[in-house]
């Protein structure tokens, strides 16, 4: 089963980056499993329901989020209705949606995508590494491969859950500080790693922001409405081969190409 | 001029990498100028006037620290007395040590090095950003070329300074993460980019730590006293080419090597 | 010369406090000058012009803010207006408003109010410190007599700032936490201090939300729309004496009166 | 029954500070239970087992700690020996412990202290609302009079707490900003409330640190030695009477004295 899973998609230039990539790789690698980051395709600012239609039309099958899952009011309905929409699964109880999903291919292979939200320099959730432990070990009975998403802004926090689920499940790659990293590998006891997958979108801004505005912020320290860059595109995600009946990965491979 | 500059060398195995990599990458690159990142060399925590001689002869020109500046009290006295050991220049006026330094090479071309430290989610200093144009306007009355490194956190922080500074200076390079990123770069008006050059140490670790230390203290949220890892090795670097009679970057290419 | 500072004034239960509690103190203590917290005025969040003006009509000589400045986008263009409305004086340059303000009483007597704002747990400005020191110097050639409020989170920050200036201005207080500390008292060097001034507005909410809400958020980890709580009030505010030729403060008095 | 809960107890004049107080405190208010917070006993960073015995020996029933539970090696194997000695029972399964303990009068009356620790600008733990109704639950099978520290930095989570737990618990204390706050009410539904309880330690230093060490820390951005403050000492306290068998709370006051 090959996976394709496509970094924290950027406003609208990043949903084109994605209705131009996806078919593309699809077709040339044999792709049998879209996922794509959705929590910034609302003009940088979350996801609404349409958006999320659009994504799943353009051949997506998991939509994971993040921090800005909330950002649009609209979602909050929706989050209950579409169990292929994620958010991150340590979220506490009593939150609407849900934070994994099985996917079935035509072929009747099964993954299972778990999402987690990370707590170093972020939102205070449940402990992710609890809830790791706890819904890998649920979702194995659904599916042998899981692939892991671990939505974060510390290096340290992704790459002890990359060492903490390695064996466990097929993959933990990064989301969230839309910077894709270099240091895709097969940790010791088998699992595809990779710390940010990165974002797809406008190359020449800040993480996705127009840059006048982003260091504008940083020079006043004053409140800034965010908008999203333009200019040429960068779509970023990882190709993951895993062996779907064994739970086992295959290989790993970063994908960064700018139109 | 050819640049090479090591990210976070890592203890004892990032200095063992450091001694068995740079005469290999300087000899068959025909590199004019070695700098690396010495905040974690003693034991992943700080740099003492010892290893700091070490790293000189080893090649290195300039060496540059970060929030962990600090961390070995031997070596409060020795940054005022070593002018190539950096630490961030928008520590307040009164800190010791010096934030930049002018290297020049045998064959006369000057480097200006200039080191500043991001505030998000890091100590709070002087503004980054302040201190940078006030700093490379005076460094540029001394050397066409000025290298800026930004040991920083926030993905958003780096890049922010890379556009800040984008025309002004031969390249804006990232420390601190302790992992490679993949968005090497010549941004829009010239400036060579890269959001952090990563860590040169253990690989299987939790950036450079012993993996199940870093996994407990996330389990317990209990401080826990790390030690640096052991087993393979990677070393992580960027080699930049400029001309340094205009100031211009020519070409920037991440190195990644595992042992 | 007395000095009553309203503590942060809480949306309209604590506008309505400050109405009715405003002239029965001025007359009953015979203060010469009121100061106010008005970050908070405008439904919980910032402030805008009308309501800056309805402060001053009830008796403010000085609306001091905080973090929540600029909360509400048509204060923006008002700030370089007012020089009575502050902003936090460490703010960097090119911030609009002004950050201190001196105040003539009708007896011809003059007092500086300077606002700064800590950076621990907090958005990062320039350094509190070396800003207070500056202004503290230039304000005191116009006025003997120098009020700091500083707007903060961290109590360390706020009493190293009293013993900062202790001795070189009248008082050092406290806003930000929105509960009133018990701490008041007349530092080694002469300097009225007190950790925190407390919130003017809803007694029975979580620093002035309604309940409900604040709770939800610590429970669900998701943002929350906060509205401003309902029930009796409480006026927050502190009374220090000062002699406004000699520069120095002779008492302070916590004030808490609920409705 | 009467409580007196001596709030964060500060190197050795804190101790000291304690030694005084507490046997005049107890013979003129006919004291029931003291407890104490003793995370800073040990030269203000943690608690070592001869100083635990120390203050079991001046009285106190029950000890309480915090975030600087850890600072000292050798309290690690005493934890799981003395259950009286409570570390916030929102630290995750398998640390060293207890959260809880019911303390007996001579008279048999029953008292259940918890401790719970906030995460806002803390260190990421379990969440302190949903373990604090799992817990008060479990306890009020043992005990009708229930009294929860909330060891905290932000106000608001700890007034969220109070409202949280409001008509469940006797009463819901602050500990750990060291600044007794003024706000000591009984709420809405019967519980006592206050803030924080204020640090009983040195009166002159920056939350019981000598304040030169505090202030040059705030003006370099390096890291400190902090050394305990000398000079005259406050003892700060909240007396709490509450019917025991009732689980209701009656009246509740602060004690800040200066020796
Ligand atoms: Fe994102
Ligand atoms: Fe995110
Ligand atoms: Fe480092
Ligand atoms: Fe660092
Ligand atoms: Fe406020
Ligand atoms: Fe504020
Ligand atoms: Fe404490
Ligand atoms: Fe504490």
């Amino acid at each position: 089963m090959k996976i394709l899973y496509i970094g924290d998609i950027m406003g609208e230039p990043g949903r084109r980056a994605v209705g131009r990539m996806v078919p593309r790789v699809v077709s040339q690698r044999q792709v049998d499993v879209v996922i794509g980051n959705g929590e910034n395709v609302a003009g940088g600012f979350g996801i609404t329901p349409e958006l999320a239609e659009e994504l799943f039309e353009m051949g997506l099958s998991v939509i994971t989020t993040g921090n800005h899952a909330w950002d649009k009011k609209e979602i909050l309905d929706y989050f209950p209705r579409e169990p292929r929409l994620l958010r991150p699964a340590n979220y506490p109880a009593g939150v609407p949606g849900n934070g994994s999903y099985v996917v079935e291919t035509p072929g009747g292979e099964k993954l299972a995508v778990l999402q987690l939200m990370g707590r170093a320099y972020m939102p205070t959730l449940d402990c992710p590494f609890q809830v790791a432990k706890r819904e890998v070990a649920k979702l194995k009975r659904e599916a042998a491969a899981v692939l892991v998403d671990m939505h974060a802004e510390a290096t340290s926090e992704k790459m002890a859950m990359g060492h903490y689920l390695d064996g466990d499940v097929v993959a933990v790659v990064g989301t969230h500080t839309h910077v894709q990293t270099a240091d895709e590998q097969i940790l010791p006891k088998g699992t595809a790693y990779l710390t940010d997958i990165g974002m797809t979108g406008p190359l020449h801004g800040v993480i996705g922001v127009k840059k006048e505005l982003a260091i504008e912020k940083f020079l006043t320290g004053m409140p800034k409405r965010f908008e999203v860059a333009s200019g040429p595109t960068v779509f970023c995600a990882v190709l993951i081969e895993v062996d779907a009946q064994l739970g086992k990965a295959i290989t790993i491979e970063r994908i960064r190409v700018i139109d």
